[in-house]
């Protein structure tokens, strides 16, 4: 099959049907912008099926996404969609970069929440972006940014209800957005335990990629964790 | 003379009127945060001269700044103000950090211009901030930023204007802002060949810090230029 773009931890593949993807979860993972990475079995699995899950709640809920349906193991069927080339990270407790970067306590509310924009480009190491320079960069147009905006927050209610309820907290998470033939704009990528920071609600443990990014244990573990919670 | 704040290259000092601040600009020479430094005799009455007759002609065009009177070689009266901590950077054309981290090309006009806010903090690094982050970290409320905004883009099209006829072009500059005892939001700072871009129409070449950064020549010798011309 074509591949219409590898990442770091995912393969898209052309099908038959020019308006579908299959995506491809890998084991492979990466932290620090890739300077830190392996290959977990099992782990795409996990993630697919968190994705497929969570996509599903959303269009519940009314919020379009690129998911179909899952296609076997780690695999996913997608509507075909050109991404929109910026990373949305949504943060309700202060965790991560952003505690590095900025005078912010570990572990403290963000009320309402902040909004990061990332411009997703590998050769220029993702870096932070505002709306002046989205525009200056033709990235998106201004309609498509608030659309983007608006889709995360109310994004982010569904997610943090829906999680809280079956005990997890949602610090932050990052989503993509494509636009989609007939030019609708979708939540695209994947929303799993490598793009979301989860951590249980009684012991504030994490079960997301952060085991793996400062080795706080194993990470099936802790994924098999989150699975438990969200698909049940 | 008490101490209020010693930065890179100036001291700010009480007087014996607490309405106002004695501004020191010292000969030190900084660059990539700090990581090199110099220093260079006359540049800091370069930079104080520079900075009064921007900042006279700031307030002749109806912007208020903090500016009061020279008070001698490299020193300036200057109102009291609680400086807001924002380094607010304004780009005509693109040059330096925004080339290395962004797909811009050197050179390339920004029409608009594009404003980028970063934190002024050298604890942090000066790291850049977008609104979401400016509310929660509660450096500013959201009149003050949308006030500082559109100051700093009344100071672009004012500053241009007057170098443009004088010879020189403004790639970007820096501006900061302070509150004055009466709440008022006053253009603070400097005004200067180390906070601005200056290039010469003529050649491009640079009469600005940016000949101490990528080491272009005598950087009194182009502080000099970039006087004569804006002074006369």
């Amino acid at each position: 099959m074509d591949i219409v773009h590898i990442g770091k931890a995912k393969t898209v593949y052309r099908t038959e049907n020019r308006d579908e993807y299959l995506m491809e979860f890998r084991d492979d993972v990466t932290a620090f912008n890739g300077k830190r990475k392996t290959t977990v079995p099992d782990k795409g699995r996990y993630n697919a099926q968190i994705s497929a899950r969570l996509f599903e709640l959303l269009e519940q809920h009314g919020v379009a996404t690129h998911y179909k349906a899952l296609a076997g193991d780690g695999r996913m069927l997608v509507k075909a969609v050109e991404i929109i080339p910026l990373e949305i990270i949504a943060r309700n407790i202060a965790a991560g970069s952003v505690v590095r970067k900025y005078p912010f306590k570990e572990g403290q509310r963000l009320i309402p929440p902040v909004l990061v924009i990332d411009f997703k480009s590998d050769a220029y190491g993702d870096p932070m972006l505002n709306d002046d320079l989205i525009r200056a960069l033709r990235l998106a147009t201004e309609e498509e940014l608030a659309t983007v905006r608006e889709l995360t927050l109310r994004v982010n209610a569904i997610l943090k209800d829906y999680l809280n309820k079956r005990g997890l907290l949602l610090p932050d998470f990052k989503l993509e957005f494509g636009k989609a033939r007939d030019g609708k704009i979708l939540v695209a990528d994947e929303i799993s335990c490598d793009t979301c920071r989860l951590w249980l609600k009684e012991s504030g443990q994490s079960v997301d990629k952060d085991v793996f990014r400062y080795e706080r244990g194993d990470l099936i573990t802790a994924y098999e964790e989150a699975a438990k919670r969200i698909l049940h």
